[in-house]
């Protein structure tokens, strides 16, 4: 539970920190500030849920006398209103808010005509299933990106203060505006989870048979589906016109994928037909490639494409290990591994990617070690 | 590679099967018939595919004498007017052909008059990114599902000697209509694929800031966006009717979606406001998880929720190793294994899923190995 070298440094540099709000994020923070030697005061409308942050060692219900940073964690629908009187009554301080939307709250803020320079929101890009300071976890931010979104009137003052609270906490700094970060995770975030919704959302009717013929691309593009109703309408609600925007984007190109499809289906007797149905087809593929290609690999480096090497696994305790102690002994580097159940047979397959030079060099290792390869 | 038992008797009770198409799909049904220890002839128009067939161990070339089972591995374009030869040229023949789709064909056939007593259609749920005789594998149909596809003129007779083929391959063998296998596979596999294209054309055109804040959720449910446009176009034309009708299901929820998160988004200023918006957005959600609750786990049983324990491990070769071989001695079976590489940080978190009454035994068990559990 203590940050590492780069947290703890950081926190040192940090002045007293007040976070108001100690659902599952206030508390992680003062967690994680307190872990790596900061100093935290912590308040809640609710006195009960403070105690426990403060019982959890997330900091202290003493009054915070001169706070430098305010952090505000609430819900979004009150986080302007308590932005707004930690300015007032921290004239000296920083203040930020960490709720998952940007662009609505500093509207709010513009509109009350105050000056807002110490002002910045910004958004740690981690959470849990569950919530609450009984929840909360002095790693939440560790290796997580922090989004800090300035504003025009923002000073460099709050910005370095801001962004010094991030990495006291173990978490990456990145800077975007408002918009740019609603848009931003519209497109990596909110669009999958709707997308993986509704396609799940056709498998409901299906026949058990049907079912069965499920392979792992599904499990992959549905797993997302699985999430809480309640949690995902308030996140969709709060980024609707970003989250909107981009929907509107996906219902024209499914509009022209569905129109392609209609008109080869109606000439099924000659499949040579529609052509142009056909183009829109492979060009709504290929735009995926080019989207899909974008995304950063491992350590946010640039996206790197990994070779498969696939190994028959027997289905009990201790196989996989076997596997992977031999592909570590092979000196070879795991990037990522995937498990593949057979349907209906007593063995999965283990899908090792690694990098392209040492594929096959992995494959004649494991072969020599009575692994059998697979496809 | 040589087959199962079942396998190995499956093919001891076939007829001499004779192969029309030495693909990828033709030449590894005939290596794994062969290897299973059944007859196997092979024909193609290209001599110099069928040799090559022959060469990797497919089968012979020898005019087929009396084939009791013809399979037709063809493009589905050229597969109505393949049945139709078999059927005549081996009168005591059963005939399936094994392409991706099924009404289409039987469609012709039922058009050409034909007795199609002998024939259904069947598909083998298996294949890999490379095609042609030289990319075939003996195992390619091991604990897949081939789903057959008799219509309502087909023999029992013949639909048992397909089930003994597909065993004879290894396969697990399904029973659909060839409405159904054409709309399960819709739904189960070319859906999906369209989703994941239309979310990842999303990222093509954000800044590489945005794309930073991508996560796991992102990476699942656009992983095969990666996919061959070309493959993809003939597989989505050939089942363009079904195709097109769960896209337009999908295309009227999504647009439902839109015009109540442009409802909200209108009415940002107070959020409150506009709760029918909201209960579309969380019927939709809803709908995902039952739809999701409903694919089947390991081993085609019934849906099992795994509890996830979440290991750091450091990105080193041999720590994931050193975890599993902890896992396995301490006797819990691993469902599966997900890596979680944080941004920027020199270690991973490994989400380890076990059946939920083994996860705090695990958690107490890799703890006192010295493991630090995350989140």
């Amino acid at each position: 539970m203590t940050g590492t070298p780069e947290a703890t440094r950081a926190a040192a540099a940090l002045p007293p920190v007040h976070v108001v709000g100690t659902g599952l994020i206030g508390t992680s923070i003062g967690l994680a500030l307190t872990s790596a030697g900061a100093r935290v005061t912590l308040a809640d409308q609710s006195e009960t849920s403070a105690a426990l942050a403060r019982d959890l060692g997330a900091g202290s219900l003493d009054a915070p006398a001169e706070p430098g940073l305010v952090v505000v964690a609430t819900p979004p629908d009150v986080a302007p209103r308590q932005v707004l009187a930690a300015l007032h009554q921290h004239p000296g301080a920083v203040v930020t808010d960490v709720a998952s939307v940007k662009q609505a709250i500093l509207r709010d803020l513009v509109r009350s005509g105050e000056d807002i320079g110490r002002y910045l929101g910004s958004h740690p890009m981690a959470g849990r299933e569950r919530s609450g300071a009984i929840s909360a976890r002095a790693d939440l931010f560790e290796g997580r990106a922090w989004v800090l979104c300035p504003h025009e009137a923002t000073t460099d003052a709050a910005v370095a203060a801001v962004a010094e609270l991030a990495r006291a906490t173990g978490a990456a700094v990145s800077t975007l505006s408002p918009a740019e970060h609603d848009a931003a995770v519209a497109a990596v975030s909110h669009v999958p989870q709707v997308a993986a919704s509704l396609v799940a959302a056709r498998l409901e009717p299906l026949a058990d048979e049907a079912l069965g013929l499920a392979g792992q691309g599904l499990r992959d593009v549905t797993r997302i589906a699985a999430s809480d109703p309640g949690l995902w309408t308030q996140i969709l609600a709060g980024n609707a016109p970003a989250v909107a925007r981009l929907l509107r984007e996906v219902a024209v190109d499914l509009t022209g994928l569905v129109e392609a499809l209609e008109a080869l289906g109606a000439d099924a007797d000659d499949v040579a037909d529609a052509p142009g149905a056909r183009a829109v087809l492979a060009r709504a593929v290929a735009a995926g490639n080019a989207g899909h290609a974008r995304i950063p690999g491992k350590h946010g480096a640039a996206p790197t494409s990994y070779e498969i090497v696939r190994v028959v696994v027997d289905d009990q305790p201790g196989q996989l290990a076997r596997l992977l102690a031999d592909i570590g002994e092979a000196g070879i580097n795991l990037e990522e591994l995937r498990l593949d159940h057979g349907l209906g047979l007593p063995f999965g397959v283990a899908e090792v990617s690694v990098l392209p030079a040492a594929a096959g060099p992995l494959g004649e290792a494991l072969t020599a070690l009575g692994w059998q390869l697979h496809g």
